[in-house]
């Protein structure tokens, strides 16, 4: 069965996220918030973007027999040297992606862009890139926020980008088996499209959902919102068809729980395009949920929360654990009742005469039947108010659910209005939960108020393991004049304090450009060695998605060209 | 916390399974039906093995000015080059393994055993190793049934074996993120008897458990038999550290879900003593459960059975799925009843009363509390009676785990019988469970009988997996006078049935030498060449356990000596 998705995917817009109309502005009370918070004189949109007209774009480097070479490969509509498709893939989404290019910078932007339409085709465009030495940079959805997709010409001669949006079809599906098989250029809502006649849903619904393509998830180890249930990507796949300048290579055994050796799906996997391209993918699928139950409940610290929560997948039923398995800290819970206005005032109220002054709120949400749901959530309750819970009702997790994918577009108002945001991410032992976000809230406010700006950080776990959990960390300041210089310095520290918290570098944004410094800190030196010895097999002259995952130069000697 | 387990661990009888004080010896009944079936005129005990005194052992190529250095790093006494303890190490528990120590053939014994107290003694041995060009084979509980501890001298000085069972104590306990780290020495009742106190257990109990040893459990990926429920041992796994030529090597986060590159731990395990030594684990635990439920269901066919088992993974609430799921074909189950006597000939008169001639036998335990066991087994008996399942009771389960490590002591008094006995694994994707049973079972009914001599095959499944089952196959026939061929004859026909099926090549029981010619089929010359590019950098000078895993000589260029 081949099942063409014809869901036309909209580009994104170059200097921001997704499609500006779906984005909801701020309303006043959010805006008052800032102003008081942020101890900002003016939060008015003062700070636009320049206009296309006005990005800079670097020349192209790339020869017409190589244009002409890319055009006999996949068709002359399928190879782009415009400057508006070079801009649209000058790199991510990363709050300095945007700030260099609402700033009017897309000096990186790839020589040209091509749009292949199979494996074969990647094929041969990779074959002509290791002749003409030429970079290679895959881009799925291009929501990379640590630098993933960035067009780094290095040591080549030019550096091309595979737009994989035309590889978007779902080729296969095992109903016996309950897995699907997917072209790696389909999107998140693509994907659901393609399985929903199949009454089977993928689970996987990252904050990038919208945008992000099947390919990037797997090249990311990504997790969903709702991965705490279903499993992230790592989980899901089963199969990697990879193109690489070494040939193809099919990672993954269509049999379950083989024990042949070493998983090198597992390599593939998170790889970050550094390998080759994944161009298609086998994944586990389940059946769309009858039901949705909903429930949140408010703690009286951040930290009493994570307990509940770590009882909750310790000591809860096996079968109980819900699917979305979220906690703010206290911060995070006040900016939302904030943003609620009135409606939660009132709750507000009655929190606080329940003694909890400062609550930190957890939402939750299970899926499959209503009946195992209700039953989940019933038995979850007793562990809840074991640890000082009181429920509050479905109405948040729907709340939460309805704005889920939209945060994003919250960023380009308030760069817009002169607000400085970012997030970042890690995961700890349970042991470690709470030091680590100490250390990490503490060297993110004092990065962004060592100039004696006021600051906020708000933070929660939204994925929920046997051994700790997630946390992630969304923080604002005002705009410094040099953006880059300020994220740059918030995201040293940051990192610097996650590494010494004995923490991971990273949870679900993966490595790019921007992680790879704290690599050897996260694997070892013999680490970064064994991933260049896969590399060096895999990509002999090195030219898949440099710079990437692995610090340059590779400390493999064998390996330099 | 340093908690040394001072179990006494005996050593296996040098020519079969463990200590035979356990093995019980078959009846009457059982050798009848060995008669019958195989058509064999006798089974008397006319095959025993030769005496120690009469194993030929080769002379020990190790000098003697190496054995001085090695008694320098781990002490005089630990350090053996006597004869007893050679043999002892030189090869696994595979059939072909006993056949040839049964008939006096120890030839490749290793020059020496080495018994190392820890990773630093274990990397100056290394280092020896590599400047004095010796290969070096890691054994732990020596149960490999593959050829995975076979002391391959190759193209070496010599070949040393480093016996790991000094290594066995529980090091640490993190009891808020349920892990536990162990030396990689310890056997499985170890782990158990040293978390006990926690009221912690691994839940990792595969047929070999009562030998086996961590570092062997990692090494191949292997699954317990309530992998079903608990997880085989690399999904148990969290972090490991493994001693290699090329230096200190700890693979894995000590953060869950991390999405930093490629999961290495996924190459350390299943590696197979490949690329260094396996020192210490740190891996999940849980709380030992309060209670277990058994279930029997008996099917009218082992088809209507692996539906039942493919609708409780998939269509089953999420908690009731059994920790144990085992399903006997009609074969092992009227062998089962055979066995059984007269307590089952009237379970075999009701079977057939209700319409069950040849039935086959599914056997469950859940795990957990005693409530959420009686509700997953009532829930899931829904399943099992619209497969036409007939209920029979907790007994059968109970009976299965009561003589559950038993098994592989009776192949010893089998082959003194002159009966010849082996076992054989794989999966394959629900769509292929009963094409890849078909036409294994032919397979090596065909290899069998070519000679004219009667067979028996039986077959279960023992892990079900979302997307598929394992298929473990047992094999009987009178032992032909050379064994060896009678082995390779079968093994040869059974596993290229298994690539042609499209199922890999092992479930649990790994590649060692014997699988590994298939390795190609199972991950594609490229897949290889990634194995061999990941060991030479760990690895550079090939000496851990040549031979094993990757088809000798190694494919990849760059790693040519």
């Amino acid at each position: 069965m081949v099942t063409h998705i014809t869901e036309e995917i909209p580009r994104s817009v170059w200097y921001g996220w997704g499609d500006p109309a779906r984005a909801k502005p701020l309303g006043p009370g959010a805006l008052d918030f800032l102003r008081r918070t942020l101890k900002l004189k003016g939060v008015a949109g003062d700070h636009p973007p320049v206009t296309m007209a006005d990005v800079r774009v670097g020349p192209s480097a790339l020869d017409a027999a190589t244009l002409n070479e890319l055009a006999a490969i996949t068709g002359p509509d399928h190879v782009a040297t415009d400057a508006t498709t070079r801009i649209l893939h000058a790199g991510g989404k990363s709050t300095p992606d945007l700030i260099r290019r609402r700033s009017g910078d897309a000096l990186e932007a790839p020589e040209a862009v091509v749009f292949p339409a199979g494996a074969e085709e990647v094929r041969s465009i990779l074959a002509l890139c290791v002749e003409r030495n030429l970079a290679v940079v895959t881009f799925g959805g291009g929501t990379s926020v640590v630098g993933g997709v960035e067009p780094v010409r290095g040591r080549f001669n030019a550096v091309i980008t595979l737009d994989m949006r035309r590889m978007d079809r779902l080729l296969h599906v095992d109903p016996l088996a309950r897995t699907a098989t997917f072209e790696a250029g389909i999107r998140g809502p693509a994907i659901e499209a393609a399985l929903a006649p199949h009454g089977l849903t993928l689970g996987h619904f990252p904050q990038s959902h919208q945008e992000a393509s099947l390919g990037g998830y797997l090249a990311t180890r990504s997790a969903g919102q709702a991965s705490t249930g279903y499993g992230r990507s790592n989980d899901l796949v089963k199969q990697v068809h990879l193109e690489t300048p070494a040939g193809p290579f099919d990672a993954g055994s269509p049999a379950p729980g083989s024990a042949a050796g070493p998983k090198l799906l597992d390599v593939v996997v998170g790889s970050e395009g550094t390998l080759g391209v994944i161009t298609s993918a086998t994944l586990k699928v389940v059946p769309v949920p009858q039901a949705k139950v909903y429930g949140a409940w408010s703690f009286p610290s951040f930290e009493a929360g994570a307990e509940a929560m770590r009882k909750l997948r310790q000591d809860g039923a096996r079968g109980d654990m819900p699917h979305v398995c979220r906690l703010s800290d206290t911060d995070e819970t006040a900016s939302t009742f904030k943003l609620g206005g009135a409606k939660t005032a009132a709750l507000q109220r009655y929190l606080r005469v329940r003694g909890q002054k400062r609550p930190a709120m957890a939402l939750f949400v299970w899926e499959g039947s209503e009946r195992a749901g209700r039953a989940g959530k019933r038995r979850s309750a007793r562990i809840m108010r074991a640890a000082g819970g009181i429920s509050l009702g479905p109405l948040p997790g729907k709340s939460w659910e309805h704005g889920r994918f939209s945060g994003p577009y919250l960023r380009d108002e308030l760069l817009t209005r002169g607000v400085y945001v970012e997030t970042l991410e890690t995961a700890a032992t349970w042991g470690k939960v709470a030091s680590t976000y100490a250390a990490v809230r503490s060297a993110i406010l004092a990065a962004l108020g060592e100039k004696g700006a006021a600051a906020f950080v708000q933070t929660h776990i939204s994925h929920v393991y046997s051994d700790g959990a997630s946390l992630y960390f969304t923080f604002l300041s005002g705009l410094e004049e040099d953006g880059l210089a300020q994220n740059a310095r918030v995201k040293a520290a940051a990192s610097e304090a996650i590494v010494a918290a004995g923490a991971t570098i990273t949870h679900h944004h993966a490595v790019g450009i921007d992680h790879a410094p704290y690599m050897e800190a996260e694997i070892g030196a013999l680490g970064i060695q064994v991933l260049a010895g896969i590399k060096g097999v895999l990509d002999p002259h090195g030219i898949m998605n440099p710079g990437k995952l692995i610090p340059a130069p590779p400390t493999n000697p064998k390996e330099a060209p």
